[in-house]
């Protein structure tokens, strides 16, 4: 998907949320763990009853891994799902890969070719020749881990380097990646204050914005910091909108739930 | 296991050597595409005939995850295959993972548990509550990314941040964390002369050494800075090792190979 067809979906639905499908099987109505692939049927039910309320669904691998192949099945399962069924929204590998080049190229291949995922997330750690192999793919999308929405965060990111914080580092250096048009970047919720600044170095790109509600996120902060004239954002909610109800009305409630978001955003984008 | 254990298969067997079992269909010899399971065919074969030679191996999840559901089966396979048969040696899922704290727990669980691999890679972009849930299993170990063999290594890790290279900071910042005891960390072959300032600050840890081999890194090198009183190091080869010949004698040939190394080994333990 190109960056404007998502700009485009954003438009039309007055949305820019990102669902995190973080499917964890202690966590889904009893009832599904009798179906054959209880993940993927939750995940089903969830995407049909929030598809026109979001424009964007974020599977995070490790809940996925967390069991085995059965897991990777349901993963397969989902994003074919959404590509058939929804093509018209921007799915995220949250996987937060990254490896010396040849390994990288693998986990690229794995995610943005052979599932057909949009986008992958990527762990800045290991520098830029673990970041490239992402970015070769046309038309698909890496989502460079800045500033997370954890407390983990303060204790390398937000630290100086070269007189400047290690994430702001590493907005600047990935801005001379080989492609890094396809550059996105998470920027989680738990730290509004910072978009201001973010903005400075990254005006035009995306940002994954994870942690609002679960981990404490203010969605008004965040747009008033971080949007841009093309909205700029994708809004990530998980457990606060798939586990609204464990009850036999999951899908309903998780609708509800992704339409209070979505009208909060829509009233924000008439702003 | 635990680094005792590691320790004395060391001692036994002469050797500091663990191999990576990074598979390439491309790279294999190509009788064994007519197998079921070409990769785990080829694993199989590399292990009986060097299980003898090594003390662990390290399956990079990345060349298993670029084959699906078929890949996952073959490192399933795989990690049951030594476990069962080989249970002296000490594994390692080269995964890189690391998100935040209930996230980075499902990696945890999926690595450490289900699949019983004795070790994980993880990188410390995100901080402390990242890699302190992958600590918490008992007997396990946690392999910190510290500074890696590639070239973007210079990009963020060697860089100054609060009066110290980021990568010392990491070492140093990790051993606060709960369960320290059970962090390894990742080391680079590439960068020799860096071992002696990095033992100054873990002098106790295993540091798990990539990048001799293909990658420029020399053994003799890494030993003279790197090695503390129980070895303390695991010297890792893969593509010079398992790529050794794509002839019916491939195994014969990763066996030389590995022999190769392990005298090297024998004759650095002896001085």
């Amino acid at each position: 998907m190109t960056t404007k067809q998502l700009i485009t979906q954003i438009q039309k639905k007055k949305s820019f949320l990102c669902i995190g499908l973080d499917v964890d099987i202690n966590k889904i109505p009893q009832h599904l763990l009798e179906d054959e692939d209880p993940i993927f049927a939750f995940n089903k039910a969830i995407i049909d009853a929030t598809h026109h309320l979001c424009v964007a669904y974020k599977p995070n691998t490790a809940f996925y891994e967390a069991y085995g192949i059965k897991g990777w099945i349901a993963l397969e399962k989902t994003i074919k799902y959404i590509n058939t069924n929804y093509p018209e929204i921007f799915t995220i590998a949250d996987a937060k890969r990254g490896d010396i080049g040849n390994t990288s190229s693998m986990y690229a291949k794995a995610f943005l070719e052979d599932l057909e995922f949009d986008s992958i997330t990527v762990a800045p750690y290991m520098g830029k020749d673990s970041v490239e192999p992402f970015l070769a793919f046309e038309n698909k999308h890496t989502i460079l881990l800045a500033l997370t929405s954890n407390q983990g965060a303060f204790d390398y990111q937000t630290k100086t380097v070269d007189g400047q914080a290690l994430y702001k580092k590493v907005l600047e250096t990935s801005r001379g990646y080989q492609n890094s048009e396809n550059l996105m970047y998470v920027v989680g919720a738990t730290k509004a204050e910072y978009f201001g600044e973010i903005r400075q170095i990254v005006p035009d790109s995306f940002l994954l914005v994870p942690g609002v509600g679960a981990q404490g996120g203010n969605l008004q902060d965040v747009c008033k910091y971080g949007m841009n004239e093309n909205v700029g954002l994708l809004i990530n909610s998980s457990r606060g909108i798939i586990y609204a109800s464990n009850g036999n009305d999951f899908a309903e409630a998780s609708a509800e739930k992704a339409k209070e978001l979505q009208l909060e955003m829509e009233s924000i984008l008439k702003l």
